[in-house]
């Protein structure tokens, strides 16, 4: 692996809407821990929000914090307890790291524990930097035929494995998903992998509208010119997280069916004999558990793609460019890679590497 | 059985607040039906909502129809394809017909048939009335143990165990509910004979936490002086409708919970990231399906008691003051016996029954 | 529709080994019946045996019946309460009767319908004839991409269905498969359906260890020569009957795994501590319910194949070789069109058609 | 506290059927565990079963080991990481310890842990001794209502648990158990605890047969004299280990029913038309997760009795008394009490403490 700095890059929100490119120490791998060369580094909505607000919810920056949390990397050294063979192997990061003694660790449900620690949530710092380090279990390796960019888009598509999870997605079902952006295309891919037989999406723009119908999605429809209130559906995805395509979505859904909310809204007007009288499911999406395996297995298979989603590529300077996605049109999934200082063409690069 | 007669009395509503005694066809037995004298029928609040103002959101009442669907009886007469050795059994109605045909039906979620017909829900007649009929499979043998108004209850214990399904309640759980009337008591009773440990009920009436703790709830609540924020409840049932007792619920569930909403509110502001971050289940029911041998099985056990929720008896002439409850202190559960024109004492006659 | 007839050919089981071609009524259909031309008729296994052996079990052939059960046609005639609309149809049969009124029923189980009444299942006669009738609700529409022969076998690919389901098969599953002959095969397909990411097939056969690659199967196995024990299957499915692949398939499923008996073997020497102290599932299935609107869209949509299986079509007079095989070299699945009298070249038949 | 001492007295198990009082080094309490001076241990089916044979299954006794794994007493101190206010606690033990990393724990099935190391299982030692330790999280404080004995006797009170949950048993089911024993009065506790409303215990031997009833039994059968073929249970759980108990038991299990094996039988024959076309389940319990709690609390309510079951109770000297029942007339549940040398009349000590 060559020989480990004692320093690296990082660049750091240190306050909101500013980012510095600091020197920082490298971090040392726990006894369970490994440490990795960051590769590719996904922005997820959450990185951009942190960025312009300093908060989501109740988490909210008080210190000089790392984003990102979409992260695949090589590792290049390990922790007293972990196997020495792991060196060199080119891994994807489920970024969490749960308590594993709390009653929800133990029944399976570690996404719920109150101790978690997770990548680029205050004050965990995130991947945006040069090396990172996680629990041995929580670095799965990549096959060859998974670039790198794919292995940190495995994150983004546990989150669509989790959606169809949640709705109890089933050979079969029709599933309805509003918002044609990453998440929404790559929730369609999952319903798809799931069995589901149709799968629709629904977005006002009709570029994504486009795009969609590439990756195996069904049917696209324009909420603004169709209604989808007869379309029964077993299974509801919001990533819109726009208020009207959720009550459109909980209108579409057939009696028994569920909605799932993993768009970022924040209150919805919830009809009450609508629910009660269709009995739907309201629920939502935390994260995720054990879902890398499947990811890597779906992409390995070419049930899922992702490279394609890659639209822009960045360098560790670039980090804001590639955070506000400014003057990056048509942008679906934009990705940084720390090992690089900056990248000239955003696009040709993502265009090389999908 | 003696003779059945021709006619019979009916307590019909004509229009809005307007109940009218009439004469009117004893119904005759299709081929897969049984005739039953009614014996019992317990007055529910969809009833008094019917009386009130004419219709249940989308279920309007648009010709005269009779009300009443907590209904017990016996048999008199059969149809040509029933057993006539039924003739004489004392029974409890599930007082719906679904289609038998449909996906739901076929799958065993009858409650959702689109075709169903209920007592008591435009256009279908229901029970304030001397003789009914109902398919043979519908009207369930009741034992000498089970008085005819617990009978008539079988049907609100049904709403209760399909709340304590929806909420997937099961042994060792923290169940709250919110709401001490009738539904809340039975609910909290059900949750128990599900293996519900703790049962905690909300209620702003100090009368109705009284008489709650005397079913078996271990520990009640004024939300007025009292917040429930810590309690991480696994299952939270609102038999409240209010909008406030919805929302303490929401917040008094634990992570991976579920919210089963079965008062009649009507509009709720839902917080999303409380359902995604704490993956909350939100859900409600709508009726019941194959309830009713638990329900009497529970009751003959003694793990549910239904005869002390009744408080007040009417006769047939008396639908009107069963209906509104004027004058009935501290009422809780309003009966009507359609064998009998009037009924002086209504709470003497209750309190000789139970 | 043209005229229908009064008589119609049938081909009898009459004894044991003794088929015979009788002229019969055409039967009527009930109110709530279609009556329908016969197309397709696949011939299975259990056809073989109540013709070899005059039974199954405890289910006896004490009068003449006529055998199979895998259907499809055209809708001829309806009864007083069907919509007229149908005839003309092409459909697919679900050759069954529940009672619609028992729990199992209610519940949505009513392949465990003890009134059931099932084709070529004694008392009741099959299809092995020109004309039979069905409830409406159980003759689904074939789109014109579904061929006759594919409609008669959406009843093999619900049996491959239901042990998918009865299996929990899920997506990114293993899914072991013992036995390469058409339910194997069929199975095979389902799993995938399911979302299953490995399928394995292990069959003695050589040519049906090449036949299921064709068919998604992701590795095929000699059981002769090699071992899986170390498979550590989520799902274990016996298409097989044979003894010893159970037993092998059983240590090839992982703790907490679901071996599912679909072949029809008689007793099998069952470890305790194996199913014990992995928690093993061992279960089976008996035919299916709802399955047919699944297959076919499995079909429609090019995730199962199913014209490909037929290998021999044969003519209303040719049932016996139908039956017995005799002469049918490298037979996979036998069809019999009761429409034609005689096929001269049962493979050219079959050839021409998938 | 007092003082911990270095030496501690263990009664070993040193080859097949000889136990040797030793003296042993106090274990030191790793990080995450705590020091627990033992106060009771039950005798297991197992602990018998290692002491006559040397090996359960593949389990093989190679080195001296100590016997006992049904085990409460108190802290008495505490790894660097626990909580030192944990120091003086009552405890039950959960005498298991899984890996917590591999796919099975963090899936919530750490009973199927492979790398599980467990109380009393080769080359792990138990608890006849005055001292063991375990990680902080599975010592479940004790309430002041429940004993030393009862503490102990939360171990098999969760295997019935678990043979509830494996068996799928909800509100309203008929529950078999075969077998009067520790565990099958233990199962039937547990049965009803989840609601079972009709529970019948099988045993051949009349006096199991009238103790059984004294445990909230709703009927008992003698096996010999009495055929449940027509039963229809909805779980049958064998505690019985005998071939034809569980025969019998799987003819009076339902349609769709499920069958769990918790007894220690070694090989049965599995008629595979009975499984198939009634659907059962077969499957066993390997252990537990997550049982403790629950258990607590089910012996808190009271829903479940556990210190009359205790006939006999021995000191650390007695071990092979308590492990043989040599003259333990009538025994049902016997104790060793690691802090005593020698009990004079086993009996009246367990009549002391019930």
């Amino acid at each position: 692996m060559g020989q480990i700095p004692e320093k690296m890059r990082a660049s750091v929100l240190t306050e909101i809407k500013t980012i510095v490119l600091e020197e920082r120490p490298v971090p040392q791998p726990a006894d369970d821990e490994v440490l990795i060369q960051v590769a590719s580094v996904g922005v997820c909505g959450s990185d951009v929000h942190y960025y312009q607000h300093g908060r989501i919810g109740d988490y909210i920056v008080n210190a000089p914090m790392i984003l990102g949390h979409e992260v695949s990397g090589q590792i290049v050294a390990v922790g007293a307890d972990v196997d020495p063979a792991r060196i060199g192997k080119r891994v994807a990061i489920e970024p969490q790291r749960p308590c594993r003694v709390c009653e929800f660790c133990k029944a399976g449900d570690y996404n719920l524990c109150p101790k978690m620690e997770f990548y680029a949530t205050p004050p965990i710092d995130g991947a945006f930097c040069e090396y990172v380090t996680i629990q041995d279990d929580f670095a799965y390796d990549l096959p060859d035929s998974i670039s790198d960019d794919a292995g940190a888009l495995l994150e983004p598509l546990s989150v669509g494995i989790a959606a169809a999870q949640k709705g109890g997605t089933k050979v079969g079902d029709r599933v309805l998903i509003a918002g044609g952006g990453p998440i929404g295309i790559i929730a369609a891919q999952s319903a798809r992998a799931f069995g589901a037989t149709e799968v629709i999406v629904s977005d006002i723009n009709p570029a994504r509208r486009a795009l969609a119908k590439t990756y195996g999605v069904t049917r696209v429809v324009d909420p603004a010119v169709e209604s989808l209130d007869d379309l029964a559906a077993h299974v509801f995805i919001d990533a819109s997280g726009a208020v009207p395509a959720i009550q459109a979505g909980i209108r579409a859904t057939r009696p028994g069916g569920t909605v799932v909310l993993v768009g970022s809204a924040d209150e919805i007007p919830l009809s009450v004999p609508d629910v009660a009288m269709r009995e739907l499911n309201v629920t939502g999406t935390f994260r995720y558990t054990g879902t890398w395996p499947l990811a890597r297995a779906l992409v390995e298979s070419g049930q899922v793609e992702l490279d394609s989603l890659v639209t822009h590529v960045y360098g560790l300077e670039q980090v804001v460019d590639a955070l506000t996605g400014e003057g990056a049109v048509d942008s679906l999934k934009r990705i940084v890679r720390p090992g690089v200082t900056r990248i000239d063409d955003p696009v040709a690069e993502a265009r090389a590497a999908s």
